[in-house]
């Protein structure tokens, strides 16, 4: 008997989602000391001080099992997203509220719509169930919103949407989207994957549009601009009806006291977020002139990192800045075999990868 | 369009899972100060000093993700447990992991046998999936594992078994359940749920059997005797075949990097498990005797709790102990309407609870 036999569905098939490689890795596998990791798109300003006291704060309740409600973390996401405590679900990081949703609306006969070079775990959850994986292709790396709309069949249960889109940092408009979002049957779950969102301008407020559409659902993180990737904490906004039995679905404990505590104390930390935010578009601007000035072309990026065309395999590039211990992310995965998704860090962190990038492209073309 | 006709197959019928009511919980809805929480199995000795220097020294990774493949965590388990390190899942608590095992291997149209009065993530997680829930009465309020493999038919996917088990206490023998094993075809995955192992006397040692048994899977958790409850870590041990597919299905960052942390140090520190058993055995002989006092039948429990048969509708008598502000567990919804389940505090919390019973009982028989 082969164990792999009992297995459900597409369960055999699941390739694992590919991490960035942890620092302590790269140590133990090549050696390197002094390690830059810009590899999964983590806040490089360190932790929140706010965020470090309600950890401390948190450790006397170890022993306790955390308020499998939410209730205070809702409270407070309730009143700064002026929603209903009872529109929102809590996840073990966003990737659990996006697989909550796959599980809860999609069955294996059933269809998933997203796009080429989106988010690789739309494709991952989708393949769980054992349904069908609709990639509809990019145009200029970006969600071709048209042809997701024409995507749609009778068995089209979800879509997902990532803006900005992981790995390629691709923005669409919010008219593009509401527009989207009108065309789309009531019976379709959008999920509106906003990961990324504290990066930008905010020209438009998606939380506003969950009246309008009852199929409509947001996911956001803590683990990007609040700097919390840690401790595992997202969460999504969607009418009641759809959070309610996401909630049922959920593990009790999903999120732990910690998560809660920390994310609590980020959401009030607004210092720690415009440091954030600043801190990354000098570092934008810092690759952008870089990259330009090696002759190397990007793709103009609304999120915390940057794909850049190697114009060569990008894995080889890959491994030899491993080799001097700048630790990136290869993306062929995503359809992207000559680009390297670069998270922006540091002004030093960057001036290392750019660099060690420089290092390996020169040894490339000896 | 009312969005719970787009859920899969038994998601709109979940009841979800109604934890241990929360000390803040009770606080705000009856303004009752001192609280006493018996409810949730937690370890009553507060947070173990090794874990505590372990979270404060994860705080300076707060903002990087965690090892998804949990490195650290599965050598030193590896090393304690002596299996290979592809062996282990781990789990955002136990309950992650015994989720991934039901959906890694259950479809809809497949059965899943349980016991009456066993852990009420059994039937949940098999809901979920829409498959079929096969619950075989008790015998003493303890598992008829005869009765249980009688119950195999060719639809037979998963086997659940809690030794000690939740909520009843009730232990079986290692002959009793390797006899089990060796019925059982081995098409049928066979999990053994030893949350609470840790306060037995090891009379047996169930990882021994996974080298007979390539269809069973042993599960355990942080979150009882090594007090662990408010980060989320669990774990199981089986065949590599069978992690291998778990950790496919597994989200790439389950566990946070502070559970991980904790876990290792909780592993190291053999004082404070000496005393978490220490403190549970006095504790339960003092419910056992104080019970007995007042007339009170109980179920014998060789895990961290205990069930009083209060001879009445527990209900009543949870409602008024809540008043007095003292948490304990109904459990009606395990088909025990006359129980209450104590978890073992210390000995000024167990003497408040045993009051508290005391004063609800005597109010009931005014």
């Amino acid at each position: 008997m082969n164990v792999c036999d009992l297995a459900v569905g597409g369960i055999a098939g699941l390739q694992p989602y590919v991490p960035g490689k942890p620092i302590e890795e790269l140590q133990r596998q090549y050696g390197v000391k002094d390690v830059v990791k810009l590899a999964s798109n983590e806040s490089p300003i360190g932790p929140s001080q706010a965020a470090q006291a309600a950890i401390a704060k948190a450790i006397r309740d170890l022993t306790r099992y955390p308020d499998g409600n939410g209730f205070a973390l809702k409270q407070v996401l309730a009143e700064k997203y002026q929603v209903e405590a009872g529109q929102i679900t809590l996840g073990n990081g966003s990737n659990d509220v996006l697989e909550l949703i796959a599980r809860c609306f999609v069955s294996p006969e059933d269809e998933v719509i997203f796009s080429q070079h989106a988010f690789a775990v739309y494709p991952l959850v989708t393949q769980a169930i054992g349904a069908t994986q609709v990639e509809v292709p990019a145009t200029a790396f970006s969600h071709d919103l048209q042809a997701m709309q024409r995507a749609v069949t009778s068995k089209t249960k979800l879509i997902f949407i990532a803006n900005p889109n992981n790995p390629t940092g691709t923005y669409l408009s919010g008219e593009q989207i509401y527009a989207f979002l009108q065309m789309i049957p009531d019976n379709v779950i959008v999920v509106l994957d906003e990961a990324y969102v504290e990066y930008g301008e905010n020209e438009f407020n998606s939380i506003d549009w969950l009246q309008d559409f009852p199929n409509l659902i947001i996911c956001r993180t803590f683990s990007k601009a609040y700097g919390l990737a840690g401790l595992r904490v997202g969460f999504a906004l969607s009418h009641t009806d759809i959070a309610d039995l996401l909630n049922r679905l959920r593990q009790p404990f999903n999120v732990n006291h910690f998560a809660m505590s920390a994310a609590i104390a980020a959401l009030g930390d607004e210092d720690y977020l415009q440091r954030a935010r600043q801190v990354n578009a000098q570092g934008m601007q810092q690759f952008m002139d870089g990259l330009t000035a090696m002759g190397l072309s990007y793709i103009p990026s609304r999120a915390n990192f940057i794909c850049v065309d190697v114009a060569t395999d990008a894995a080889d590039v890959y491994e030899n800045m491993l080799r001097q211990g700048v630790i990136v992310r290869p993306i062929a995965s995503y359809g992207l075999p000559n680009h390297l998704r670069i998270s922006i860090g540091l002004q030093h962190e960057n001036q290392r990868c750019l660099d060690a990038l420089a290092t390996s492209l020169n040894n490339e073309n000896d």
